[in-house]
Order: C-alpha cells, then sequence, then structure tokens
C-alpha cells in the first residue's frame, strides 16, 4: 500500500508512542519499590544487588533464567511468634481428631501435647512438631480434604496477639522486597521448614507466589481411587524430606535445579540455605532478619526455641558478610495494616 | 496538559497502533502450528483442547495460572529404544567407574550388566535399570560433577542406529505441540521415569523446558562442604521416589501442585498420570503415543520391555476415549532433521 506524507508521519508518531508506552511510561511510574525501608546500608545492599546483576553493562549481570531468590517464610516472611502458624493449625486440628481417634491421646507426641502440660509441651522438639504436622493431623485425609482443612483454618483462626489471620502477619518490607525482585526478573521461590501442601494453600494470595514456586517439607502422598473410581491422591505419614537446615540446599535443588542468587533467612534453619547461595560461582547476596523489635513485633535470637539466631549464626554472618536486617531500624512498618 | 483536537486525534491513532501490533499483527503472523501433524482426528483434538481452554468466551475457559500440561519423556518427547537414553548413559558410565571400583563387578545388576551376557541382561528390571542410573553410576559425585558427565555424555553419545546424539531424536511434532501449548500460555513439564538430574541437563535445549520443569525420579542428595569450606552437594544412593507409574501423579503434586489438563505418555507407566489427569474437575485431555512405524521409528506395543503398552492400557484408553496418536499415521514428520 502506497502511503501519503501524512499517513508516513503519523505512523512514525505511532512508533513513537509506542516506544513512549514501552519505556518512558514505567520510569515515570516508577518510585521507591522499598518504601516500608529506611535508607540505610541494608536496603542499599538490596537495591545495589538488584541493579548490579540486572544491568547489562555491569560485571555482575544474570541471565533472567538464572534469577533465583528464595525466602524462608517462618520469622522471614510472616510470623513465627509464639509459635509457628502451621503448629497452630496442627493443633487445632489435632482437637478435631482426637475427637475422632481417642486412642492417640496415648501416643507421644500428642500423649505431651494433649496433656496441657506446657512446659513438656515446650519441650516438644521441632521434629516432634513437624511429626504434628506433618503425619496424623493430615494422614488419611485426600489432598482435596486437607487443602479444605486449610482454607478453613485460615478463615477462622486468630493469632493470639495481634488477633488477625495469619495471613495478616505477613510482613509488609518483605512483600515489597518479593515484588521488587520479581519485578526485575527473579523468580520468589518460598523454601520453608513448614509443609509444603499447607504453606501453598494461601502463598498465591499472602505472597503472590504460585503453588510450584513453593519448596516446604513434603510427605508422600498415596495413588488411589476414590469410590466413582476417580483418580485421587491421599496424604500419607512417610516423610519424603524436611526442609530444614542442611535439607534446604537439598529441596532447592530437587524443586528449582539451580542456586539462589539471594536468599533471605532469619535462623539456624537457614544456615545451609544461605551457605549454598554463597557457595555459587556468580554473585549473590544472603541475608538474616533479626527479629528485634518487641514493641511492634517481637524480640528473641539465641534462646527462642522457635526460630532460634544462635551467637555461632550471627558470628558467621558477620565473619562472612552476610547482611543482617534489624526489624527495629530497617523497617519502618512491619504489617501492611499497620 | 491541553490537547489540541489535531493531538487528540493523533494520540487515538497511536492507540489503534497499539492495539494493532498487539493483536492483530500476531494473528496475521500465525500459521499453522502442527506443521508435522497430519490432518485428522487426533490433530483436530489437540487443537479443540487448546482453543476451547484459551478462549474467553468458552465454558472451558481456563485461567492461564491452571494451564499445566505434562510430558512423559522415553518413548514420548524422544525416542527410548532400544533401550532408554539414559541406560545408555549408565552403561557407559559404568563401565568408566568399574577402571575405578573393580569390586562392583561382583553385585548385583552390575555383575549382570557386565557379564555381556544378552539374555540376562535383557532380563534385568526397570527397577534394575533406574538402581544402575540412579545409585552407582551417580551416587559419590558432587552434583556439578555429575552434570558435566551428563554433558561429555550427550557430546559423545551416538544413537546405535540413527547414529545422531540422542538430543537430536527428540519428536518434531511433540517440540510443536509443546510450542503450541506454550504459545498458549501453558506451562509444559516434562514428567518423566527418568532421572530429574540427567534431563535437566539438556531439557531447556532441546525442549525448551526449563530445570523447574523437570519432573523426574531423584535421588537424595547429602549436603558437605568442599575442600575450600564451600558448600556442595553430593549425589546418594537413597531414592527419593521414583517418577513412574503411581509415582507420577505423586511427583505431580509434589513439584507442581496443581492438576495437568493435558497429558502425553505413551506406556503403562503413564496410565496414573492419565488418570489422574482425567480425574481433575475442569476440562481434560489425555493423549498416548503409539509406536506402529518400524519403518521410520520403531513399532512396538504390549510385548516390549521397554515402553510397554500393554493390551489393558488400550482397552482402558479406548473405553475412557482418551486421543492416540499414530506415528505412522498422524505425523508426516518424525525427528527435524528429516
Amino acid at each position: 500500500m502506497k502511503q501519503s506524507p501524512l499517513r508516513l508521519h503519523l505512523t512514525r508518531w505511532a512508533a513513537f508512542a509506542v516506544l513512549w508506552i514501552a519505556t518512558v511510561a514505567p520510569a515515570h511510574a516508577q518510585t521507591d519499590p522499598l518504601p516500608s525501608w529506611n535508607d540505610g546500608s541494608t536496603k542499599q545492599a538490596i537495591v545495589a544487588f538488584v541493579k548490579a546483576t540486572t544491568d547489562k553493562a555491569s560485571a555482575k549481570y544474570v541471565e533472567p533464567e538464572a534469577r533465583i531468590a528464595t525466602f524462608d517464610q517462618d520469622g522471614t516472611t510472616w510470623v513465627e511468634q509464639p509459635m509457628y502458624g502451621e503448629a497452630m493449625f496442627a493443633f487445632d486440628q489435632l482437637a478435631l481428631e482426637l475427637d475422632k481417634h481417642p486412642r492417640l491421646r496415648y501416643i507421644e507426641p500428642f500423649k505431651t501435647v494433649m496433656s496441657g502440660d506446657q512446659a513438656a509441651i515446650a519441650r516438644l522438639t521441632n521434629e516432634d512438631l513437624l511429626k504434628i504436622a506433618a503425619a496424623i493431623t493430615h494422614s488419611g485425609m485426600t489432598v482435596p480434604q486437607f487443602q479444605q482443612s486449610v482454607r478453613d483454618w485460615l478463615a477462622s483462626a486468630r493469632h493470639p496477639r495481634f488477633q488477625r489471620p495469619y495471613t495478616d502477619l505477613v510482613y509488609q518490607p518483605m512483600l515489597e522486597a518479593m515484588q521488587y525482585l520479581r519485578a526485575n526478573g527473579f523468580k520468589t521461590y518460598i523454601v520453608t521448614g513448614g509443609g509444603q501442601d499447607f504453606v501453598r494453600e494461601y502463598a498465591q494470595r499472602a505472597y503472590g507466589v504460585p503453588p510450584e514456586q513453593v519448596v516446604g517439607s513434603a510427605a508422600d502422598t498415596a495413588f488411589g481411587y476414590d469410590k466413582n473410581g476417580k483418580a485421587v491422591l491421599t496424604k500419607t505419614h512417610k516423610t519424603l524430606y524436611i526442609d530444614d537446615k542442611a535439607g534446604k540446599p537439598l529441596a532447592i535443588h530437587l524443586m528449582i535445579g539451580a542456586r539462589p542468587l539471594i536468599a533471605f533467612g532469619n535462623s539456624d534453619g537457614d544456615r545451609e540455605m544461605l551457605e549454598y547461595t554463597e557457595a555459587g560461582d556468580g554473585p549473590h547476596l544472603m541475608v538474616l532478619v533479626h527479629h528485634d523489635d518487641a514493641a511492634r513485633e517481637y524480640a528473641y535470637g539465641p534462646a527462642s526455641k522457635v526460630g532460634t539466631f544462635s551467637d555461632a549464626l550471627q558470628a558467621e554472618a558477620r565473619q562472612r558478610g552476610w547482611t543482617i536486617i534489624s526489624m527495629k531500624n530497617d523497617w519502618n512498618r512491619i504489617f501492611s495494616w499497620e
């Protein structure tokens, strides 16, 4: 088709308009991607890392397909005190289950849980808690039944201190960090000691993270058929792996098949994930959340059984130059509803 | 900014240009997305399914995040005769290993493999082959060492009949189906009985499938430190799960956390994956490749130990209305280099 000069002019104008929409407009719309973070070395470390790994002119540039970010969950992206959210869920489910199967009251660790003996309950190990979470309260259920039980619980349960649904207890600064990373081509994975099927029920809504990017502790499932002959998976007692400590690199390799560039944690359970991230050939950033804000959230560290941040981890982090977030000083807002 | 009528007109024109570029231009560029498929009911079933699940006006419309497609690998997306590619790799690796560890020659199934007794080798079970693949030849290696060994093998190994690298033996029609599905917002997963770490080394290049979308049989890894104190994963003997038969729905749930809408397989090992797909609430399509083309590839079925397509599966497929691909009749080209 022959084009008149005016038409040519319009076409050129249209091309500029397209360019404008594609490049200038988003830049104009850009504001501080981390508004809940105070200016300082912590925020600066994250921003500088993202800029360096996404700027093609940078020596640290990383192709988009290798931009992997991993986030521990409990104590890193949401509140884990006074007890992991999933443990709260498990206790609530346990009470329902014991009505159906009273004999469990005589088996450990359920015997202790139901004894009401707070000192004994406080001595339960993480292994005990994971047993409660992964095994009894979830096994024998079909996967859809389990998923429904999580949704029911999320809709009704309230955190004892904040009196809000657990999914309200997501840290706003970490949400911003996840969004900022995704806007820069990173895939953001949750890598949690918590149950994978549990976290997947709310990760999309709470974090913008789809099910396949939730990596958690996993139990085996059994394949079978329902009464209509339809294929169904049932949850079993058998643990496939516990996604905590040395289990985190294992699960990252299994589920992602690539090493993170940037990893966020908050406790001794995240040490190996951060070491594994640091051992990558390319650029990497290791970040730990330190809970030092009793007024707005909680203050805990080496003495806490939930989310232990030991002196040894503190020393390793300082020696290796890992970034430590002070919730008190680095975050001007903890929750979105503040 | 106050706009002159001409400026307003130009802006409108620009908006149309943007719309044109976004919608009309790609439609003009669109040609047959499945050129290696002959017209017929098989091709029609796939195209109709994709159209129905991606057209917002359709009753079968599915949101992009739920568009999951799973593909078995051996015999479904690449050649599996006369023996699985990974078994070939394992045998080659085994020969290298036995030079280093001669005592293995006295342990089954290695004793049989190295005996040269073709009849005894032919009687090795899939379990034996997986043992060879997943355990001995890979264990004790760090993950990067293993990955390098796969890359070395892929670069040098040749298929005994086609005398080409194994990654040349990908079925062109299946590549087109994967690309067509991705172009329509589907995530395309490989779900294979083969070793996950093995397939991940070439899946991006051969199929356009990134590591995290390769779901395969998996062995445990051990976390440790190299001589420089850097975190490293080592492959172990311990199987986490075998991604075959009932293991496929398990692995799909573990790795994806959602049910496929469309699943492709070719053998009894894929039955449960197809049943699981069929049991989904929404629309679904189950497809099996039938190897009936001895001239261009291989013809085999119930009697074959590799890629068994039993009469029972055939009967189930017909009864349930699953789509069966005849390689001979439905594919006008098998390999890209034909």
